[in-house]
């Protein structure tokens, strides 16, 4: 199996804190190593940004070069979807690597899955196909292929999710299917099983890390502006 | 204008040296510091890949952390394209930023543009749409619009070198438009004026970069194996 970590954020936040905990889970405190990855919708100034930055590497993200970096770079984004890959369906090899993203209405889509599907074979008739051998990334390919068929150009919020909410469990019977999905507007989440949330806001707190012995003062790292903005973060713990 | 930098091996071969040097294009020893901005399709072993590590920043390369990161860390490709902006048409954002990545018939496919085009406004009517506002996006949508149109399934890199020497005129028409696309198969490139390649071969001799005052013996570089096999890169230098 993976596990997933996912930020939205009313302001935009960095999540080098979190991510730092999180990719000890690659190799280190967990044996997620056959794989990482993270994709942020950087903001534009305070504004969401339409643009993707993209890391994927095969290593494990306790090991990972690039991993190592984003720990001490802070990203601002008001979406970031991160992976650690522990293989079930397809080999270890980037192309296999979340999240994954494609283009759809001249925007942006990022995906990640934790879980598997069993006697999955949708048809893919559009102009989506997985370039690995998941079954994480067929899943990604269907959905946005209905989402084509389903809208002519980008809908609201509240229209995707209602669309969502019809195509999802479609997949979902197949396996277990927890993912998170974003096209930088909001962040999606499904949960078949397993999937936490804490949502983090003014007055920050102190907080002790779950994957190393630490502890700190969120109100530390927030700036005052941040603390009246309504902060929030999604995130599997 | 912006500066384009390509590579194309016949064995797993990593840019580190040559993107040193052209990093320092992208605000040091030149001004096109509006965003940078590297793809690799990654090899599994000797064998091409067909994942891609896709790196961009907004900022200039010869003061990003990532690009920094990538001039010390060696990842092993056939096919390397890198790019470093000086914005003509199109904000300095995150999503204006080459190279441009869409998949097509289960593949990732790596576009970055040097130069211009006016009055270029093609009908897009199939599956690829820019996110951004660059002329080179929407140059890269229409090429892949017209190969999906052309073909049905990934064709032989003869057959895609056919239907892209029908395509490019109809843009190159418009302006000047050097470019370097690839899927990871191989590396086409395109010259309206000025792109210069070097063919490197064992025997590998030393080399003076033109950014820096270095002197590198390229023998050192590389190991008795990749001597022996057919190295080769083909860069703007």
């Amino acid at each position: 199996m993976c596990q997933l970590l996912g930020m939205n954020s009313h302001l935009p936040a960095s999540l080098t804190l979190s991510f730092t905990g999180f990719s000890q889970r690659g190799g280190c405190t967990a044996n997620h190593a056959d794989g990482c990855g993270i994709a942020f919708f950087e903001s534009n100034g305070d504004a969401p940004g339409k643009g993707v930055r993209f890391f994927v590497d095969r290593e494990g993200a306790a090991t990972s070069p690039v991993a190592k970096l984003l720990c001490s770079y802070p990203i601002k984004s008001h979406n970031v979807i991160a992976h650690v890959r522990k293989a079930t369906v397809g080999a270890v090899s980037l192309e296999n690597c979340h999240p994954f993203v494609r283009e759809l209405w001249g925007r942006y889509w990022v995906f990640a899955h934790n879980g598997d599907l069993k006697h999955y074979a949708p048809r893919l008739h559009g102009s989506f196909h997985p370039v690995g051998d998941t079954d994480s990334e067929l899943a990604f390919c269907w959905l946005l292929q209905e989402l084509a068929k389903s809208h002519a150009g980008v809908p609201s919020v509240a229209e995707l999710s209602c669309t969502l909410r019809e195509l999802v469990p479609q997949i979902a019977k197949h396996g277990t299917f927890n993912f998170l999905l974003s096209n930088g507007q909001a962040l999606w989440t499904h949960a078949s099983t397993k999937l936490y949330y804490v949502l983090r806001a003014h007055p920050f707190r102190r907080v002790h890390m779950k994957d190393e012995d630490v502890v700190v003062d969120l109100a530390d790292l927030n700036s005052p502006q941040d603390q009246i903005g309504r902060a929030s973060c999604r995130e599997r713990v």
